[in-house]
Order: structure tokens, then C-alpha cells, then sequence
């Protein structure tokens, strides 16, 4: 198992300080998007397209951000050839970073469909369940980037296991909301808004758990990936 | 610009022989992956539910591919210290095949809409839609492989562009199926079977966008993520 300033102890102090640097670029990157997502959400819950179209506008930086933090690892795994600890880290940001760029790609989808529901008029259901999902994608989003942070590798358990809480919930908000447009086929345009954003963010909590499954595999140099959360619990449990 | 031959000319044969390994196994993943996606189209247009359980089933080989490769990419890190277009091509294997893996994700989905199809009745359209979205979504597939295989930014090129026209010919058949179910509630259930399918379609295309665009970074040592189709095209073409 590996700690927190493992990647801060070597000769080279410049090397420490770009160890050091990639950290906090992810971090910088992780809260920008935690923004994107919680700006989606009001934007779609507010009817707020101006919100919303602010949202569209700063995906880009996300994505500018995304490359850049792949040529620091790229120039890093060139220059420094890094090994053990500290090659694990620079692959787990470069994976990090690709579910940060689509939890940001998702946040901007739920803007998309909040836009158009400013256009065509609230839906008639489902803001309870956006409100309740998207608190809870959130809540994910930022518990893996705190596990990223301190290399803790129980929290990141606990993230992937509530990914399945998530998942479970926004299978019954779906079929409420199947049924509803049965009763009200004239809402079901706008409904379908609400469960396209309802999708984005059972997706938000998938790339939550796939950055928490990385800080596992940081901390303890085991790919959790695929193996099922009861393993993966007793993966963490040996290690503790 | 470098070409195919470029990883096998170290004077370390073992080298050599590890780094054709390695793009070997992204073409079997690949190929693994295209056969998913043949099978859950098939199982999904052919109501055959046998076949998408199949489908279900082999998802956990492309799985276990993508973490088996995984572990190659970090050994070679790791023993090989590999710089210039061996560190590139090792940092696009390890994107590549999380896309590969993604449409193994997506294939499994269609599998399941298939399976809960067979159960409830054939939806009442979509069919030329998955079919057709379906034909186009394997090829690009495939050729984003063939350009991998090949180290060929110009058909990769020509993936990326055709994700474009998957994307419209996607919106336009959702519009003609949100206005079949307000036309017939009843069937609003099997519908968003084959609109889930569609999405899931989409999300296969875009994968093989992602794979396209790893190629040209591969090929050009540029990364063309998020700049547009037409710097794309420029920058491909100023290199040829």
C-alpha cells in the first residue's frame, strides 16, 4: 500500500514538484467539472438557460484541460521513466482524466436537454428525481476525487458501492416515467428531456465509480475493474 | 510520421516481439468487440434471445482482454521505459482498448433491450433504423481498427468523419420515433427498447471516433481530441 506523499520523496526535487503538479492539475480539473455537473443540474431544475448555456460554453475548458494533463503524463513517463508507485499514479491520472473529460461531456448533455425544456415548457415529472439523483452523483463525483486525493482506498470502496444504489434508483425514476408518458402521451417530449438528463447522470455515477475502481488500483497496485463489488470489498478488506 | 514497422526495429528482439504482441492483442480485442456488436444487433433484429445471452456472456471475455492488456501496456512502462512512438504507441493502446471496452458495454445493452424485445413483442418500428445505424456504426468500428492496424491517419480521419453523418441520421430517427409513441402509447414501452438500442448505437460510433482520433495522435504524435472535423482534416492533410 502506498501513501499520499509517496510521489514527494525522491532526490530530485524537480521531479517531486512535477509529482506534485499532476496531482493538483487533476484536482483543479475534478472541481471544475464537479461545478459543470452541479451548473447542469440547476440549470435544468431552474429552467436557467442562460445557466445552461454557460455550462455548454466551459465544456471546453474541461476538454483543454483533459489534454494537457495527457502531455504532462506523456512528457513525464518520457523524461522521468518512472517506475512502481509512481508509474501507477501517472496511469491512474491519464485514465482519471478520460472519465472526468465524459462526466463533464455529460453534464453538458443535461444542459442540452434543459435548454430545450425552457424552450417547449417544464416537464410535468421527474425534477424530484433529478434533484435526488443528481445529489447523489455529486456526492460520488467528489468522494472519488477526495479518495484520489489521500489515496484512500476505502472511500473509493464505498463510492462504487453506492454507484449501484444509483443505479437501482434510476431504474425505478424510469419506470415511473415509462408509465407516466403512457397516461400523458402529450407530455411525452418533455419527459423524455427529464429521462435523457436522468441517463447523464446514472452515467455521472458510473465514471464516479470508474475513477474510485483507479484509486484502488493506485493505492494497492490491484485492478478492481469488472471483478464485482463483493471482491473488490474483500480486495480492500485484505489490505487494510 | 511514423509507420507500422516503426516498434519492431530495436536491436532487442524480445522488445520487438512484445510490442507486435501488444498491438496484436488490441486487433483480437477488436475483433472480439465487432463480433459483439454483429451478435447484439443480430439478436436485437432477429428477436433471438439466445443470442443475446451469448452476448451478455462474452462480455466478461472482452473484459478480462482489457485488463490483461493493461497489465501488458504497465510492464512494458515499467521494464522497457519506452520513449517516442513506442511510449505512444503503448499510451494508445491503453486508450484505445477502454474505448474497445466501452463498446463491448454498449453491445451488452442492445443485448439486454433484445432480451426484454423477446418478452414483450416486437416494437411496432426502428428496425430499418438499427439496422441501418447498425451497418454503419460496424463499419466505422472496423476501419478505426484497420487504421490502427495499419497506422493510417487518413482513414482514421474518414471514421471521424463519418461519425458525423451517424449522428444526424441518429437524430432524425428519434424525432420519427417520439412522434410514432405520441401517435401510439401503447407501444411507448417496446419504443424506447429500440430508442435505447439507437443510443446505444450513437455511443458505438462515438467510441470508434475516439479510437480514429488515437490513431492520428499515434501516427502524427498530435492530438486532434476536441479541435473539429476541419482542423482535424488540416492537420492530417498538411502531414501527409
Amino acid at each position: 500500500m502506498i501513501k499520499k506523499d509517496a510521489h514527494t520523496q525522491h532526490i530530485s526535487k524537480k521531479f517531486n514538484k512535477e509529482m506534485e503538479e499532476l496531482k493538483s492539475h487533476v484536482l483543479e480539473m475534478g472541481g471544475m467539472v464537479e461545478t459543470q455537473v452541479h451548473d447542469a443540474i440547476q440549470s435544468l431544475v431552474e429552467a436557467d438557460s442562460a445557466l445552461a448555456e454557460s455550462v455548454k460554453r466551459n465544456d471546453k475548458s474541461v476538454n483543454v484541460m483533459e489534454v494537457s494533463i495527457d502531455e504532462e503524463c506523456a512528457k513525464i513517463l518520457a523524461l522521468r521513466q518512472p517506475a512502481a508507485s509512481d508509474l501507477r499514479l501517472v496511469l491512474t491520472v491519464s485514465k482519471t482524466i478520460t472519465d472526468l473529460e465524459r462526466i463533464g461531456d455529460e453534464a453538458e448533455k443535461i444542459a442540452k436537454q434543459a435548454i430545450q425544456l425552457t424552450e417547449s415548457g417544464q416537464a410535468p415529472r421527474g425534477y424530484v428525481e433529478i434533484r435526488h439523483i443528481g445529489e447523489q452523483v455529486k456526492r460520488m463525483t467528489s468522494d472519488a476525487l477526495d479518495a484520489f486525493a489521500r489515496f484512500d482506498a476505502e472511500s473509493a470502496l464505498a463510492v462504487a458501492q453506492k454507484d449501484k444504489v444509483v443505479d437501482m434508483e434510476y431504474s425505478s425514476a424510469m419506470r415511473e416515467l415509462v408509465t407516466f408518458m403512457m397516461e400523458d402521451p402529450r407530455s411525452i417530449s418533455r419527459v423524455l428531456n427529464i429521462i435523457w438528463a436522468l441517463r447523464s447522470l446514472e452515467r455521472i455515477g458510473d465514471h464516479a465509480r470508474n475513477i474510485a475502481e483507479h484509486v484502488i488500483y493506485l493505492t494497492y497496485g490491484k485492478d478492481v475493474r469488472h471483478i464485482g463489488l463483493k471482491k473488490m470489498a474483500e480486495h480492500v478488506e485484505a489490505k487494510k
